[in-house]
């Protein structure tokens, strides 16, 4: 699918990678939108609900709900006639955010957190204190940095290989 | 921990919450600043490489790269005397992202990408298409949005489920 900005396209060969995480981190980036999400998380559903918890001024949290809204992330759902008044409640795809919003929780707490994390995540299936792990869908093994491949693999990374075995076989 | 920044603090009871998740979104949240480290992952560690890759101006990408080196995802070291030059480097701390890079890919794809991805990761230990899977730390379930609980309870909530149970109880 086509890249929906316009930038200068360099030679990397995988620029289509950026269009959906890049569309997902304009969702979920903005400090604003996140805490509404957090919130919504936990049961918050109501416009005042919001604003009382995170004192963020009417016109933001107006603009950040109605992006969510638009994203197909949260629902807004009448919940009063007269006058009108609506809830706003995540819809699957917000809250298939979790995995994403727990790894970046369990990321922070292990290396941006000098003291203990101020609040634990408990699974309630196995009513233990945990964090987020990635595994891989198919094996179940952790993931990390060494163990995954793109493929195709990105042109630039073949040019750099190339490189350095013409440089290897030079000296 | 204190938060970074002095925005008025609402009732939540778990402000503390958004400082190493906050944090966090600062350091990936950024486009430029993602793309950066989705080409480190990839094996790219030369400001010229980086620039070729993504056809960012170079000041751009000297800020994005020193952000990364002060918040210790990233390392210089110098490959070359005369003149000096330098190569970038994931640190550990910027290697342990591949879980949050990788569920946002595999929420990107599932929601916002039309035909099939445009790319695919291999887990390599058992060589087959995957995706990231967020699962808990301590029996390995996947995790979703019903089977997490905060610890404390954010105080919103608390009061929000007081207010349902006297509304319950006064009709």
């Amino acid at each position: 699918m086509a890249p929906t900005t316009s930038r200068k396209t360099g030679t990397n060969g995988y620029d289509n990678l950026d269009c959906s995480v890049a569309r997902t981190l304009e969702h979920i980036g903005e400090r604003w939108t996140f805490m509404v999400l957090r919130d919504a998380f936990y049961g918050v559903r109501r416009f005042d609900d919001f604003q009382d918890s995170l004192g963020i001024a009417r016109n933001i949290l107006t603009r950040r709900l109605s992006k969510l809204v638009d994203a197909g992330i949260m629902r807004k759902e009448p919940y009063q006639e007269h006058p009108p008044r609506y809830e706003y409640r995540l819809t699957e795809k917000g809250r298939d955010l979790v995995p994403i919003l727990t790894s970046l929780l369990a990321w922070g707490d292990r290396w941006e957190t000098e003291n203990e994390p101020p609040v634990r995540l408990i699974h309630t299936t196995c009513d233990r204190v945990m964090h987020t792990q990635g595994v891989c869908s198919e094996c179940g093994e952790e993931i990390n940095a060494f163990n995954l491949r793109l493929d195709p693999v990105p042109q630039i990374v073949v040019e750099r290989a190339l490189t350095a075995n013409l440089a290897a076989h030079s000296t």
